[in-house]
């Protein structure tokens, strides 16, 4: 799935019937916009979890839905900088060891509150 | 799904039969040209939505016609120049604040008229 | 769909017997080179439709064959340098004009005769 | 597949209910940062194989699960620099010489013990 | 379908029971490593063609295998410097004359022998 950030509602008046009146938003994907129907109701400036292929379609309410974007969940806590800084950064020298260990995690916050197992 | 520019039509006589005689016109998706199935009846310069993946299929009429792009919907108004500068323009400072607050969204006309709830 | 230039025929004695004896053509996609199972019987250096996804399956004969890229028409004419020129040209100054109106169409010919409404 | 090295783990409250409460994970593919479903248990730090397209959702526990992006498995060695080094170096002077034979390979380990034939 | 060079295979001993005990195999394509499933027995530095999306399940043996690049043929000669000077080069000034006819192919040795019709 794709990290973007919603950037505005998209109007688009003349649509496939398929499409049906869910909303459609804007998302930035890097620096590419693109767009991807709203399956959580989110706002401009948030960062979501947008997920493409097949599976964009069951994500936005049915299997024949024509969608290949569909946003999937709002990330509760997203730092781009911190994100970026990760991305550039030098690869952990030792893999086996895991950056929750004794070593601070780079990037953002580590939560696992709102995680089942 | 992907905001294209319509080019124009294009023509391909020796083509497969599962292709019917459905309208296909070369996009611009950034700077490469596509070819997408029109399912919506646009015009060479209009802004549209294309949907890939296996979606395009139902999109352009059928679950077994082979299209992987197809024009779903026109866009009302789009303005590419402001939609470049908001995708190479710094990240909101904090995430947390929605674009849609007391600060001016930095893409385009926001319009909410289209949608419904 | 893409739109790629056939480079030549490609040989694989050793391969899945899900891929028959059906036609692979080496095409060049920009500048990476691909492998495309024909479907329309092209020749080297004829432009061409290639369809990938999901959707290539069933454009090469079932919806079991294992092609992720089948050739599906040969494009009647192809301008590259004059498609170049436009991907690389600036937007129209106002969308909501279309191209197709007193101004001049930028990329090569536009043809509607071979389609069908 | 691709292969990625695991960020750390993703919180989302506000997810559409086909999400359930599997495990998300941020991984590093190259210098992009994607989510992806965890399906074998991975810690942070983790080099691990991800599946992406429609096989994602199978990989995910079941054929409706919405995923795009799952981790399938842990890595037992990997050595990013040693594959670095092979991926921008020359390729085989002669293709039809396997590295396997009297030359040494040049990326990582070659471990033939974890597999069956 | 990708034309990959096989790199090492992959040893990953933690991984889900609907990978069952196939070979995995690392390729680059391009610059890039990814992990695909080996179908038809290839070494390392075999030029083989990978194919992906749904249908590199089918080609990995079943259809819910969960699969997203498998390795299909093995390529009889592939000279990646001929490959390489093919995608630089101009493309012809005329399209519409085939590269077989009196000007020789500039990629490779053109072989049709294996090929039925």
């Amino acid at each position: 799935m794709l990290i973007c950030k919603v950037v505005k509602p998209l109007v688009s008046t003349n649509r496939i019937p398929d499409f049906e009146h869910k909303h459609l938003q804007v998302v930035l994907d890097g620096s590419t916009q693109k767009v991807a129907v709203d399956a959580v109701g989110c706002i401009p400036g948030d960062w979501v979890i947008c997920v493409g292929s097949s599976a964009a379609r069951e994500a936005a309410g049915s299997k024949s839905y024509p969608s290949d974007l569909t946003i999937v969940g709002i990330i509760d806590h997203w730092d781009p900088e911190a994100a970026k800084a990760a991305a550039a950064g030098p690869p952990a020298p030792n893999p086996a060891t895991p950056l929750s260990g004794g070593q601070p995690a780079v990037v953002g916050q580590i939560s696992t509150g709102g995680r089942t197992s």
